[in-house]
């Protein structure tokens, strides 16, 4: 367990329920529900270190998938670590590249020693171990690492998906041995596909060992979102309640509502920043695709209600002229608006839980998406 | 003449030399010589207009012929105006289009009344004469005019060159004519491709028209340098030394010392901008061309000598790897550093006309130059 990373649940309503809390970092403090940005490459696209901050990002996700094909571990530890190399001194979260290799990489053999694949970029063959995906993420000095997992695809065989589940429990295991020093964190990941009674055994298998966190893997990956809340509800009681709970890659709006409702404490997605990219915004009265023609002489901001750089100063007609122009400009404000609305989203959650007022706010988030249909895209 | 823009000339050398000078106008004052960033479509590329001000830029430029086309003059007036628009409020020049037309619409015809083309967007019909290019730089706002001119291709025979520098003139008259209210300042352009006895008779037609400033066209379009400067050489001496002169697109940062040096006082170039989304970073020993697998682990900033927040922060091995990943940061990076190093060597210029020190100053800035063979592209 590391020594510098402590969890406080300040609240939690009911078992499996929201939850409010706080992570305590060596490099600073994150306050529970929280979303984290995801920098995949060392950065969170399109904008400054500065930037995040301002927005009040509290931790930032990394991939040592990515890192470690492009730049390469070495780069990145010759010029300090990850934190150097890309100006941010908050905490940082890498994925083990699990999900990465099985989604990316054009082949790939898993053993039980480890697995071994081709580079997506070059076609280069890799060999990646348990061992070495948490060497390399203490080597670049991440905060919290992930080990290794097996993430099964979607739909798959029963036989495929318990043998996924107990090779991820073994490599949890050796991630657990494999680590050198007490510093960063180390998350494990709760895999067991869409079978209910899997992931409970499996969160229970977990919790013996000594993990500081767990991760919700394997979700969202082409099931239905039923589904996908029934396995979180699985889980989620199941695991300690003193140790937080990450769900892994999901985050609509909706998703972090209905996350945070079943207990979980900490969230990534790329969909507020490459949705920027594709000049879709997320507002309070639901998503405004940009290049719509219907915004060509539209004077008001993306939201009304937003108080972000981009809503303070800009119009929907000038956000659609440097969209449809292509102008780099146009990637950066919706990023700035996207990554404001889901902070300011998990600021009002928290501020539910600790109110008890969850399921209240719960109720006006619907209310306000559905009266807001003439904006939505 | 404009009522609310003045030239105020500090300093000369001597006639045809280096000036110092400050432009005085309703939305800010600039100071000369003076490099001013293009935003031709309402943006200065990557950047917010915040970080322009940051970085120093007193003036920006827009381009009417881009638009006209992108967004359309409509649109920017239904929205308060191209300052508004954009959510700059410092002064903005315009170009006529005079350049675009001829270098990018893909069919033209030129009569005396005006010019017929095809966009280059979607080869849709459209024409603009003098009056209308006055009538649009007056509806979107802009603090300086440019009269729409004939500029000629080069080579051109000699004929051609007398007909557009004839027509140029022509339609500087009717541009004049054209104005509406006393606002906005009109500044024309000299032509004449490479006959220096034909440009200098065209500033000397122009010197008795009313114009608050005169523009140098049709020049680094293809001719030997030599030839270029031999043009402003010829001109500079003839035009009033009461209105400043500007050189139009021409900017590397030789182009600018040897502008500065031959008496001109306001440039514009989409170099630094457009060279940064190249990743090629101007520095105090030349050019460095940061995809060079020589900078994979170069833990020094992109120039040792600058201030800037990309040198302040960043390894030229972060820089290197956000742009071989395409990471739009890359960008923004190299243009904030490139364009602090134009605003600095302007202002290094400005206090070296000031103290009389100019020719010392261009003797070191070649110097250096010759000695960062080591890092040059």
């Amino acid at each position: 367990m590391a020594q510098e990373f402590k969890f406080f649940l300040k609240k939690s309503q009911t078992s499996g329920g929201p939850r409010l809390g706080e992570i305590s970092m060596a490099r600073g403090l994150v306050a529970t529900p929280a979303f984290m940005p995801v920098g995949t490459l060392g950065t969170v696209k399109t904008l400054t270190p500065e930037e995040l901050q301002d927005l009040g990002a509290g931790i930032i996700l990394g991939n040592i998938y990515h890192l470690y094909l492009r730049p390469g571990i070495e780069v990145i530890t010759a010029l300090g670590g990850l934190h150097r190399f890309m100006h941010w001194d908050g905490p940082i979260l890498t994925d083990s590249g699990g999900y990465q290799i099985l989604s990316l990489a054009p082949f790939r053999t898993l053993k039980e020693a480890g697995v071994t694949f081709r580079s997506h970029l070059d076609g280069s063959l890799h060999f990646l171990d348990p061992e070495k995906v948490v060497a390399m993420q203490e080597a670049i000095g991440v905060d919290i690492m992930i080990c290794l997992d097996e993430c099964p695809g979607y739909p798959a065989k029963e036989e495929e998906v318990r043998k996924a589940a107990a090779l991820t429990l073994r490599w949890a295991q050796r991630s657990l041995a494999a680590r050198s020093r007490e510093g960063p964190a180390l998350f494990a990941v709760v895999q067991g596909g869409m079978m209910p009674e899997l992931r409970r055994e499996q969160a229970q298998a977990f919790r013996e060992l000594d993990f500081d966190g767990y991760a919700l893997g394997g979700l969202s990956v082409g099931e239905d979102k039923e589904l996908t809340w029934e396995m979180v509800a699985a889980v989620t009681p199941e695991l300690p309640v003193d140790k937080p709970r990450y769900l892994m890659g999901m985050g609509t709006p909706e998703d972090l509502v209905e996350g945070v409702a079943r207990g979980v404490d900490m969230f990534d997605c790329v969909l507020p920043t490459r949705n920027a990219r594709n000049g879709m915004a997320f507002t309070t009265a639901g998503r405004v695709v940009i290049k719509n023609a219907a915004y060509t002489q539209d004077p008001r901001p993306l939201d009304e209600a937003c108080g972000c750089y981009t809503c303070r100063h800009y119009s929907r007609a000038y956000l659609r002229h440097l969209f449809v122009s292509r102008e780099i400009l146009a990637y950066r404000l919706f990023t700035l608006h996207n990554l404001y609305y889901y902070f300011h989203l998990m600021a009002r959650m928290r501020q539910a839980v600790a109110t008890g007022a969850f399921a209240a706010f719960r109720r006006e988030f619907y209310q306000n998406r559905s009266e807001g249909g003439n904006t939505r895209g």
